[in-house]
């Protein structure tokens, strides 16, 4: 299996980087995800940080995964629960090193299950965010009523301005287009209610930013939350700390409905039967609204694609996160993005009008 | 039925005000749900603001709410669409004659289906907040996996500091302990993680001024989205803002739930069987989490108790928000509050040192 092992220096020509050693069941979960995206990537080839003493023997028991992967040896792994700051000081982290290859152009992107705020910090030393964007947003896809919805930020920005909020609608709809192949997805901005007045200051700047913008066709104004899994928006906009908590409180929501439902069928023989009756439908219901299958979000607005798997996710999950990782790289999601920025006049002309992101009272 | 109406100057002790002609199918529904709440508060009298001659007939047909009501005649009604600045210039407007009917002491609280804004800006007006509160909030229970939570602020303030949170708190325990019967809520401030460092500045604040006050035993500290439908607390703290939009993407995330289960029952044959078999249970859930049960948002934080019924509710909802305001006004949740006040340092040492509602940048 030393065939596997490449040396830093080594020039290549890989899709993605993936940090063996992050996430909660890394490196085993990692390499048996790699397995799984083996069949659906066949012509992919990935370069895999972390510990050569541990990946060299899952590698050979995941025979497919070793087909696509060469080890990348480091020494040093960043934990779940290290500060960024501990993290960053660590020179030769998998995480790092899986980063440094998308900077260095050896990969197109980089996947990793492990500490989210490390991923974050060391993503925007060394990559930097593209031209034209002053933060990065995460970015993830969320079932509805009527399709796949984009949701950002999700928490990489716990205050936004104006501006950001401008910036990740121009993101969210690259991605929309990269990912969910929609040619002209309609953006909403989350706000407490749809009348042009609701919200602060910094929400209406940046509605009128957006009507004013190329986007206007597509920008349906404000969107309330029940709007979100109705599927009103392809792309919903918000800031980091909003978004974050929508984005629970709707998975909240739905555990709930599974554990109530779970609690009806079990309740006597007849609820038994009825269980089983409706069974398949239930698991077609379940593996739509899966969260591995929406496993994978994407810190977009860097120079680089960033995907962060969820530290629980299992094999599926992990897969799930590559397939969207893929997804942004072959469909050039930066590149469409770049282009839009050029055509919006409110990130090129006087940004500093909307730097604050204080919310002014009702 | 002439005996039901009051003239304006008559002094009487009612339990509440009702805004006869507020809600999108008022004043039927709201006459309708009085009809309801006769025999649940037999003891209780309301005092019905609004058109005498629209309400007369009502009160013939509905003979349980003639039997609970007396009408006070206004000339004048606030549209659901009005902006609050137009609605308070009406001088004889059923809302604005319902909340006097509070400040003058005729009535206890005053429950109102009408427009939101309206309803806020003239309680603040005409009842003012409590001694050492600086801002009402929206309160209102939901369900949860271990019973009923309440969250505030659901949308009053859109940007809130540490010492409005803290407040909020405040008002939150004693709401709980009056409507919910908790004698020692544990209570949670929503935040996108639970530890100490997540979260801006204005969070960590009033986390710290809770965990230094008489709430710090129940005070869990920092909670997440999902955490709303676990039940992990029972009383929720957040910003206007971020607690409207966690609310709404709650119910339309069970909304989905819901819509996903209909198109599996009505698969085939088997499937319709299966909801046949599990139809009692599903009744049960549906009462469960039914919104009609839980209608009725609490402005708390007024010299007055002011409840806000959702403005399409029908006459089962408009009872239940009948209900919320019976109890708080019976189990005396601002005494709850002006007591609680008193012990909380924070709030009477250097307010102004907490000013500010900006979030810092993470």
């Amino acid at each position: 299996m030393i065939d596997n092992v490449v040396a830093p220096d080594q020039a290549a020509s890989f899709s993605l980087a993936i940090d063996a050693m992050g996430g909660d069941d890394a490196p085993e979960i990692v390499v048996a995800g790699l397995d799984l995206a083996a069949d659906r990537h066949p012509g992919a080839r990935f370069l895999l940080f972390g510990d050569e003493a541990r990946l060299t023997p899952l590698l050979a028991r995941y025979k497919k995964a070793a087909q696509i992967a060469q080890i990348a040896h480091t020494t040093e792994a960043i934990t779940m629960e290290m500060r960024p700051t501990s993290a960053l000081r660590l020179r030769d982290s998998s995480l790092r090193m899986a980063i440094t290859a998308v900077a260095d152009g050896r990969a197109r992107g980089v996947v990793s299950a492990g500490n989210s705020g490390a991923l974050l910090a060391l993503a925007k030393i060394l990559l930097k965010t593209l031209p034209g964007i002053s933060r990065p947003a995460m970015a993830a896809v969320n079932p509805s009523a009527r399709g796949d919805v984009v949701m950002l930020d999700l928490g990489a920005n716990i205050s936004c301005d104006a501006r950001n909020l401008v910036e990740f609608a121009v993101m969210g709809e690259a991605f929309s287009q990269a990912v969910l192949g929609l040619p002209a997805p309609r953006i909403g901005l989350l706000n407490v209610g749809v009348e042009e007045l609701k919200g602060d200051e910094r929400l209406r700047c940046a509605a009128d930013a957006l009507r004013a913008s190329p986007l206007s066709a597509q920008f349906l104004g404000f969107v309330e939350g029940h709007d979100i899994t109705a599927g009103t928006a392809d792309v919903v906009v918000t800031d980091g700390f909003t978004g974050n908590i929508a984005l629970k409180t709707g998975e909240g929501a739905l555990k709930l409905a599974a554990q109530l439902l779970q609690q009806i069928f079990k309740t006597n023989l007849l609820t038994k039967i009825g269980y089983i009756l409706v069974r398949p439908g239930l698991r077609r219901m379940r593996e739509w609204i899966d969260p591995r299958q929406y496993n994978g979000a994407v810190f977009v607005g860097l120079n680089g694609i960033v995907v962060k798997s969820h530290g629980g996710a299992d094999a599926e999950g992990f897969a799930s996160a590559i397939d969207v990782a893929m997804d942004a790289v072959d469909n050039e999601v930066n590149k469409k993005i770049r282009s839009r920025l050029k055509q919006i006049q409110f990130l090129q002309e006087a940004p500093d009008t909307y730097e604050s992101g204080a919310p002014t009272p009702d």
